[in-house]
């Protein structure tokens, strides 16, 4: 890896997503980023609710943070079509949370296989669907909702959209304003047309998130994420190819791993603030 | 699934991957064909040696079994100049060994990063200039390489080859008589352009295997493959995309499972012969 580069932003765009530090509360996550002087926290809507969004509004505002993304939104393939209707709803909210909170991007995990099915195109064809309706509210709250390409290894169970390519296709068929990409480097490092995809992406990229690919995976491959500089992944070439594209927004870090969340939660922020710089 | 149609092959086309039965030696694995009236074989090069080469191929060929391929080359990609050419030097045995046992086919699983790298690309390169040294000693054996994409969960250790149209627009820089792909639905069922690279792959595609994505990943993700029709993967439509590509050669049933291997191996096979209309 080249390391910090001249290129390389300031921790100025450092964000902190809230489930690097899974265990804390919100204001404990917000209280967190203020100590380390990280300016940016990714929420998720399990901790706003349980805070009550009204009031986790009003605390992430009083420390001075941006909301860089609400996580998550999505899971729409069911069989059930009451349950479709509930998820498509359940979205709506998120998305007027997402408003709330001063977040730009609702992220979407968009879902797996149908249960029951087997049919990888009926579950493409659902989630286009459900984005397609949830386009006029998201350009209501001025949210844009960000597809995440999931690792294939959750394409099963998760995320039938498995690849950025993908993912920017899906996207482009909505307007630009409401329907963009999340680039996460842990799902789409070893694809060999990655960069490619980044470059054709462009102004469709919303997030951008960083974490490492450690090996060996866990028992639970969710939970297999490291800090930046860990794994294997040559992160400089896809920050570069990121910000080549025009996303200058805040860049956050997310790991799911449960050694990470038993770590005294100021050493993840420190660990998370000293690596970052090796991102680019 | 549509189960088994007008177009399925008889069983007559069914080969059973040798690391199916993974603790039978040679001769083992070869009678249990026989008493399953199984006509091919997959074979793997531990159990050729353990046998010995010239006693390997008498023994098939005294069983009236066809060998469908022979597993595996590949492993290219090395830092020290010296491992890089007994890399080589060993693939160039395996297509004797494969010429000698009436495989036309060498599988190649390609090689994961470079130790002490985390340059994708760069493995890539290795990968294709030793391709390119194999070529002229595959052609005089009339043995094809098949290169095999790998899901992408193995990209860092075991191959960064992850798509069916990667494997493929590598192929093609070769002769096709001496290059081509090998399609396992284990590693390419969840990305949006398989059928779509199988139609391109054509002629290319030099082996077909076939075993079942099983939830949950085991603690060890090289082993949780399943009988075709215990996961999650819509067989039919890949099988006659395959077919539909011109490939009509035997379909090797491939499975890494502990518990597979640990079943008797009769129920195995039996199993393996039941399951295959399933893929069609």
């Amino acid at each position: 890896m080249t390391g910090n580069a001249a290129g390389a932003p300031a921790a100025g765009r450092l964000s902190l997503n809230q489930a690097t530090v899974h265990k804390l509360g919100l204001a404990q996550a917000v209280d967190l980023c203020v100590r380390h002087d990280i300016p940016a926290i990714g929420l998720w809507r399990e901790r706003v609710a349980e805070t009550g969004l009204a009031a986790a509004a009003a605390t992430v505002r009083a420390a001075g943070l941006q909301v860089s993304s609400l996580c998550r939104g999505g899971f729409f393939t069911h069989a059930d079509p009451a349950a479709r209707a509930a998820a498509i709803a359940d979205n709506k909210a998120a998305i007027a949370e997402a408003a709330a909170l001063g977040a730009g991007v609702l992220v979407l995990v968009s879902g797996g296989l149908v249960p029951g099915s087997r049919d990888l195109p009926l579950a493409r064809r659902m989630i286009a669907d459900a984005i397609g309706e949830l386009v006029p509210v998201a350009r209501e709250h001025g949210v844009r909702l960000g597809i995440e390409a999931l690792h294939p290894m959750f394409a099963a169970d998760r995320c039938v959209i498995t690849r950025l390519g993908e993912a920017l296709d899906l996207a482009q068929r909505f307007p630009a304003d409401a329907v963009g990409v999340v680039v996460d480097t842990y799902h789409v490092w070893w694809d060999a047309a990655v960069l490619a995809d980044i470059a054709r992406a462009g102004e469709r990229i919303v997030s951008y998130q960083v974490c490492d690919w450690v090996l060996p995976l866990p028992a639970d491959v969710l939970l297999g994420r490291g800090h930046v500089g860990d794994g294997m992944i040559d992160f400089p070439p896809l920050s570069a190819a990121v910000a080549a594209a025009g996303y200058h927004g805040y860049v956050e870090t997310e790991i799911f791993n449960e050694r990470v969340w038993d770590a005294p939660p100021d050493d993840t922020a420190a660990t998370v603030r000293k690596r970052f710089p090796l991102a680019f």
